[in-house]
């Protein structure tokens, strides 16, 4: 088992970046047959950095049973989204020019169906988000606890902002809250546009602890998967917003983004 | 000589942050007779991350010869300002937050006459307009290439940019370009400030190199500091902006700094 | 939550060697009131290095909520001893100058009931032998599925091994097998040698899981500090030699070296 | 360009094991044709680890320019040979594990002619010795100011040593002192070996500073190379044991191994 961390350039962000990487790689390495590794990129939430599954999950043992290569970007708070005018195209680094990134360097598979992204809070928002924007990447997106926040950003008035941020950083991110639903950071928005273009869409593992604050936002997503019929199961039960919680639902995701479960 | 990479939680970001730092304190924890450790705070450029000082030149050597703790920060393009509404408070966070935690967290000297900051490029801005900004903490600055950049700023318009960024980047940054130099982002402005006031200012170690396309703006500050009495050193050779010209003027700003020169 | 990597200058080991380390003293460097923080020193198994609990286990959490500073060395399948001949001189490395350096370095507590030592496997007996090597140093050890392998080792001829390593191997790191149960690399003959001169004792949190290979040798060790009346906990239950028991025996550990169970 | 640190698992230290990387390879992620990379795997000195070439020359600024991966591994003071019983196969480690390790994870060229190895002092030594032992993985070999010390240990006695270790010490690394000049660890055996059964042997860029305390043995091992017509340059100068000479040499010696010069 394999664990790094790498300082390396990133155009879209126009700076050095620094990602984790998990790399179950030994047999391969001493010559054992082997496909090329499947791979999840693993987001954190607000606050955060790529140390945080690692240090709080037992993700490393999952990557190793799974034979899984798990990249951990650090999303700075961005909500992995490409900003306007501040410099931080997350969702541009992190959806495409790292997961290219790491498939070349570590020569990982290139396939769609072998290709996955996960987070929980800020970082399920981003998988949900990331797994349509680029959609022809990523076959399935694990969300825990999502902070699907665009619901809410719609009704938000300047000078206003909610326990995490302002107004004005949340219009920094996502553009203009008042026609956020109307945007490309709006996952439904997405959603709709990918089915009238007869696009694939990605298949979403969701879950969400029954006292999470953010409960209603994931069940309102998920009634709208529902009714557009997108692939995916969601999972409710006892828990709160925090490890103890995503902890639980890491191998279950896993499993079913493989298609285990 | 030790040499550490830290995460920790920044509450002026909002979020996990990343330093590394240099720290030649074997013989002290050994039980050797010494003094608290002086603080050198040492910025990188533009693109690049706090591997850069690490990666490019003597410093760890430097550290060591001048029994001095260094601490490298990610300032993430952010040319280390408080930018409005980013949610990154860059100057806070290197100047004030980071300088308390790791005076506490690695016992150092906490008297201003032992605090200094150092850059290039970019980081040579940052030096300057933190040891301004926060001239209670730092006794002086060693500036090398600095990006005094608000002369250029205060005249450019909307949608111009120069080969660095954009209007709108600078904006997020600088606030609005129009009125930089009557802002708190303005070098110039915190020295009059300063002196209006009656508050102590920096001492200021300043190189250029005669190829550096950053030479003019270098020069006008220099004279700016001559004509206001603020004492400093300048100096000018054969050299461009690259680490070959900030390698050779790495030991002797220190030397400056530490009143060995 | 601060989590580091350090590269430091051994005296013992006479070279760099590495450690981790989790410091959750953001609030104690923001000024609140605090008291130095204990220290507990966490050893992994054999064939493995500093990152293993931070990988395999809730270690950071734990430590952030008991306010805990955790530092994990690298023991290079050393059994932390101080192997003849080899150069590598663990046990005064970890037990000692590690320490040392930690303390002074992060100015933690200094104090014998701020200090403890715990471990798994190869780990639970370095765990167990320091804290009788170095028992003015430490107030109690956490020993989880030690390698409690002396009694073996007392009857192994030159030529055989085990499963772990072979004779010649054993020999370096132990000195002569045929003499180990008489020598200092022997936790009962240091627990009676600290009996016969009155120096203080540690106290021991031992666990076992029943389907351990290493069965055998917990109970015989428990039974012998029950004979000798030496502080203990005993916790036997269903479990492997794997992290799936480690990660559910550290908090009961750790609270109970902080006297808090 | 991309600097990484990694743990992982070697199957010939039988634990986890930790390298540092430089990987100049952006550009060849983002798409551009390019060949598998070039390898040099470059060697610490005694008391050093994988930190040392990075901490103190411009290994970073050499690599990017020549388009070379580098390797960085820690060798714990073991002269990267497989010493005897200590569990320790750093020979093998270095020469063969990692090298297959990391062409296979980075995707570097498996090619002999790409492949190179160079050190400083006790890296040095074991840049030569390992060219030597594996010589049909690499091509050539950088020795600045190498330990070639088996002229030295060949008189040892028992109960001596030298100011870098004892008897007993360079015993379990050389194996018999008074044999090491017809054993694998001695390198004009292997030299004499690769004649007499005609497989192809290294090339080698030496240097060695005329303050160093082992200007002698290098020029020993030089006058050996020119009696036995193996192909190699030699460059003395003035300079002693440090990295002031190691830095001078590093990028004369990486293109005399490319062909350059």
């Amino acid at each position: 088992m394999a664990v790094g961390r790498f300082d390396f350039f990133s155009e879209c962000l126009k700076r050095s970046a620094e990602f984790r990487i998990i790399l179950p790689n030994e047999a391969d390495a001493a010559g054992e047959e082997s496909e090329p590794m499947k791979l999840l990129v693993l987001l954190h939430g607000y606050t955060e950095n790529s140390g945080a599954w690692l240090w709080n999950s037992p993700i490393v043992d999952v990557a190793q049973r799974y034979h899984l290569c798990v990249v951990l970007p650090t999303g700075e708070n961005s909500f992995y989204l490409d900003g306007e005018a501040t410099g931080r195209q997350h969702a541009a680094y992190v959806g495409q020019e790292l997961v290219r990134y790491v498939r070349k360097t570590f020569g990982l598979s290139c396939r769609r169906e072998d290709t996955f992204i996960g987070g929980l809070s800020m970082g399920g928002f981003g998988a949900i988000h990331m797994a349509l924007q680029f959609s022809d990447t990523f076959a399935g997106a694990m969300a825990l606890s999502s902070a699907l926040i665009t619901y809410e950003l719609a009704a938000m008035q300047p000078g206003n902002g909610n326990g995490v941020a302002n107004y004005e950083y949340y219009r920094l991110m996502f553009g203009d809250p008042a026609r956020v639903r109307e945007s490309g950071a709006d996952p439904e928005k997405l959603v709709l546009d990918a089915i009238a273009a007869g696009t694939p869409l990605p298949r979403f593992y969701l879950a969400c602890g029954e006292q999470d604050f953010l409960l209603e936002p994931n069940r309102r997503f998920e009634r709208f998967l529902t009714e557009q019929k997108v692939g995916h199961v969601y999972t409710e039960g006892p828990g709160g917003h925090d490890f103890s919680y995503w902890r639980r639902h890491l191998e279950p995701g896993v499993r079913w983004l493989l298609g285990l479960a």
